[in-house]
């Protein structure tokens, strides 16, 4: 007899999949332990470039189905050769992507189908702090908004925007994040390369 | 008789240009406030695509030299199909990115030659806060570490570090940042296309 395999399939996300990892995590919290990381390798001036090949999650490293590469640059305005999105671009996508996703699964979790999202985010900073001109101006965003265009059912925007508000990226910037910085002397030349069993910072 | 330009360049980065932008925004203060701004769109699941066409500074909307994109996704572990980074890796990226250049320039600016700049950065993140299992887990990052090996002149890298920290996107996340959501429903379909002279969120 065939066997017959049922998925569960809302807003294009596998419910299944995702039951199983969260009940697992319900069952040993230390699955849920993630800790993610990047390598990024200065080009030349306003360039540099991050790969990202693995992250540690479920008490294991996890390995990408390929390395992904990302560069930032910045607009000839500051310098730059305007090669790729400037760092603070950067951050709006992390931020748009990271609230997209979060609405989009807890919607399929709790069976709310979407058909479109769309979004448009935009922050505010002013360049005097960044350039050390005043130091009365914050060097970051000072507001960002972000403006959802959704698809679905018009009774469900305010239950979608409680959804969104799960996002790791968002909660990091309005509860803000510890960064620590080490700077350290390195001595010879090695290229950046894939590499497992990476020691803690 | 032929035309001599000198352009005084160090870490690739042309000083004058750079010198330019700050006494223009130092008399003219509102030149230096900007807007950045992308647009984002759901593909299907965990898969979503930015892009970033231009950016509202020195009193403008300036045009990036392209039309740049940026696609997030997520692991199997959490039901995606590992096609991009996921926004909390794009998230690192933008940190790294910003505090690797903001390191550059103003290195640049003081005369202090780097000859490479390279960096691991790592972020405790527990999904148990995502995942909606535990209201007591923080659903963003906890705690972000980042190691530089920079190769430059040993006695630089407490200088060095005081100069990455100029960086905005550090700024944003230590300091927590001011995001304001909207979610409207969409009546009708229609692409994400290049645009010009947007309005305000």
């Amino acid at each position: 007899m065939a066997e017959q395999q049922i998925i569960n399939k809302v807003n294009g996300i596998d419910l299944g999949v995702l039951q199983s990892t969260v009940s697992a995590i319900q069952q040993e919290p230390d699955l849920g332990k993630c800790r993610f990381h990047v390598r990024n390798k200065w080009i030349e001036g306003n360039h540099n470039r991050t790969t990202i090949s693995s992250f540690y999650g479920a008490k294991q490293e996890n390995e990408h189905k390929q390395v992904f590469e990302l560069n930032a640059d910045e607009p000839p305005v500051l310098a730059g050769e305007d090669q790729a999105p400037n760092p603070v671009e950067h951050l709006l996508n992390s931020l748009a992507a990271c609230l997209t996703t979060s609405l989009v699964a807890h919607a399929a979790v709790r069976g709310i189908q979407l058909d479109e999202v769309e979004s448009e985010i935009e922050g505010d900073l002013d360049l005097r702090g960044f350039l050390g001109i005043s130091k009365d101006v914050p060097k970051g965003y000072t507001d960002i908004r972000i403006k959802f265009k959704v698809k679905s059912d018009e009774n469900n925007m305010e239950k979608l925007k409680s959804l969104a508000e799960f996002s790791p990226v968002y909660n990091s910037l309005i509860n803000g994040t510890k960064v620590d910085i080490q700077i350290e002397p390195k001595q010879q030349s090695r290229d950046v390369g894939v590499y497992k069993n990476r020691p803690r910072l």
